[in-house]
């Protein structure tokens, strides 16, 4: 139930929806008041140390490599990109988390290390290295490598990052690590909170590529709740499916994508601990997730499809994805145009299961709250007026209601601008 | 089996591949020899009727309504979009080609008639007056509407239009009937060729919302091929397979596509005629389905995509569709990027049934001829030559080897411009 797993979250948002300026916040049964997300690293688990450092993956002076590691190995779990190219860090991390334990995260941005002859070798000599250097047990180590495909890693420079580990890891996470896993993103994208003794903090990566199922997107979280492996999976999945799951730039899916999140256990779990980090978790991947997508390449703004009277939450999503990913609306999002004629269309979009006629009788369309098609009739409008709200407005709602099923969902998206295509027509060469 | 339909075509293109100067011809078996298709209607069945009129749909002065009717009701067959959101239109010709036979095709431009509260009356009242007016059967007339969706029809105007046919209606198919078709295109696709005493002429209108099974596209074609019912129905749906529905300019599927085939059958059939005339509607078809994608909105590029070597054609098109329907592939085709790992990305995204990895082992690709990745590792190459032949052809074609298996197919799409930003950011409003 994607939508219900949303009730957790309070967002505030200022009058023009401006998704940098939004607060999430949570009811935390812990200590019975409301906790806000901070929106930096401030609340970390003890224990954790880290480095960020200039490697020169593909340019000289820019961080491009981190590392954080944990006092012992604790509970992690891991969800990642089901795209069929998948790289060689994704199989490993898989391998890796089957014990359900991780102590290690190394991170390379600017090389995805994807279909290059001796990508796997180089992924396991990497892993194998820091372990090495740093005294963890190889299969304790997660490892993420994000940037161009099919470039040979600079093996000589990674390992000699990797040599100067020990000196330069430093107490906590350092801010440095959220900027070290960028490619082309705006800036670092981070959230931290604390509730009671428990304390949850993310970071994500992530500004193209992003689609169904985890698109390039690199999402670590660091809590000190010990909870066992298999509800701290069951929680995850559930808070990525309401969230990281439901958001989509462009339709594609990164070879790379990797959501971890690492425990230091050292705050026994209770089960009021793990309601709270369930809310606090969903609550974060929300705001990431939205930042992802709002910082989106070319992205001048959100958009928010939510469809309710479905069958099902499936059936929802499903529709909302198709509103989102229309390259028609898009582009009429972001020429400020309310086309519900394009809203028609992308939910009518046909699939598996997804047959049966639409009866325009059942079905209202309302783009930020004006009621624009109401069962079988679009009503009378000045559409100046719903132009200039989406002119305005840094964050479009779509709403739509299709019948009276029980099915709802939620998604963000953003416009398809100019810059889209440019950032896109000129990347590599 | 898609690509092995292609077969009947040849396709002689300039070096550039500019697909406007691009001919198709096929092997005549009741001639002997090859036949090109003519870009003009200059082949048409004998008998046939009609009028384009300025109706005043939308625009006081621009052609918005024809009318093509044959002497006598004969076979007939139809496809039609799959979207949800259907057109009426659709409803009621999926109804009236039910006993196989048609005799009139209406077609209205500039307002799609669709979510209006009164759009299904409409339809039927004006299928029943053309049908009066023109003495034919209502069951026998086929109508589409393009355009707009949710504003409804000028009926009073329409009659007026109705009325005057009687007048209007001129002998052959005007070339007029082409354009009144039109919304965005850039112009009339036309095509028509004799083979013996068969005759068979086409048109389409499309340029954008293009995806597969049919998007905003109309085509019609006439021939006087007496073929019965259900083999001109086949032979319409293996031509279409192959051509029509292999194209995608935005994933975007329309609520109107229609495609007839109308037959005075005058002429009696036989083996090699009908042999004569999938060959020749396959070559109609390729042609036209290329030319709405090439003058697709924004569209400065024909991207055709080749996957050979998987398990069976189904997933070749699929990983075929997913190279042209990628915005990122698209944005780099724009920008002239021989990006390779957007293709090993795009290829990659997983679907029901397609969950196992690639092996990067077994994958070449090439872009215009240059190898650019060879079973496992990329080919040391001077990017800037693929660069310089991308940004030079009108046509891109990008071939993907994936194993050993028999599948395979071959589909079209248009890189991503900032004209199709612009195009569908100032549409309706």
């Amino acid at each position: 139930m994607s939508h219900a797993q949303l009730a957790f979250v309070h967002v505030d948002e200022p009058r023009d929806g401006d998704p940098d300026a939004t607060r999430f916040s949570f009811d935390s049964r812990l200590t019975g008041g409301r906790v806000t997300l901070s929106e930096s690293l401030e609340h970390q688990p003890e224990g954790i140390r880290s480095a960020a450092l200039r490697a020169g993956i593909k340019y000289p002076d820019k961080l491009d490599f981190m590392v954080v590691t944990l006092p012992e190995p604790g509970p992690a779990v891991g969800v990642f990109t089901r795209n069929r190219s998948c790289s060689p860090a994704v199989l490993l991390d898989r391998q890796h988390l089957a014990d359900g334990e991780a102590q290690t995260l190394v991170v390379i941005s600017k090389n995805a290390n994807v279909f290059t002859p001796s990508a796997m070798d180089d992924t396991r000599a990497i892993v194998n290295d820091v372990a090495k250097r740093l005294g963890v047990r190889d299969v304790d180590v997660i490892t993420s490598m994000t940037g161009v495909i099919g470039v040979a890693l600079p093996m000589d420079k990674i390992h000699a990052a990797i040599k100067r580990l020990p000196d330069e890891l430093r107490e906590g996470l350092v801010p440095e690590v959220a900027s070290a896993i960028l490619t082309t993103d705006r800036g670092p994208k981070v959230a931290s909170a604390r509730f009671g003794d428990v304390v949850l903090c993310g970071m994500a990566k992530g500004a193209g590529m992003i689609e169904p199922n985890m698109a390039t997107m690199l999402v670590y979280f660091f809590t000190n709740l010990n909870v066992p492996t298999d509800r701290l999976s069951a929680l995850v999945k559930r808070a990525v499916d309401a969230t990281f799951n439901s958001i989509s730039v462009d339709t594609d899916t990164s070879t790379s994508d990797s959501l971890v999140l690492f425990s230091t256990a050292t705050v026994p779990t209770s089960p009021d601990a793990e309601r709270d980090l369930e809310a606090c978790l969903t609550a974060m991947c929300l705001k990431l997730a939205r930042d992802v997508v709002f910082q989106a390449e070319g992205a001048t703004k959100l958009i928010e499809a939510r469809v309710h009277g479905t069958a099902n939450d499936t059936d929802a999503k499903a529709m909302a994805k198709q509103i989102i990913n229309s390259p028609l609306m898009k582009a009429a999002v972001f020429g400020a145009d309310p086309n519900w004629g394009r809203v028609v269309m992308a939910i009518g979009k046909p699939g598996p299961g997804r047959e049966a006629l639409l009866d325009p009788a059942t079905i209202r369309i309302e783009i930020n709250g004006y009621l624009l098609f109401d069962r079988g009739a679009a009503v009378p409008l000045e559409l100046a007026g719903v132009s200039a709200s989406i002119r305005d407005r840094k964050k479009v709602t779509i709403d739509v209601s299709v019948g009276s099923g029980n099915g709802s969902a939620t998604v963000w998206g953003c416009d398809l601008s100019y810059e889209y295509v440019k950032v896109n027509a000129e990347y590599t060469t």
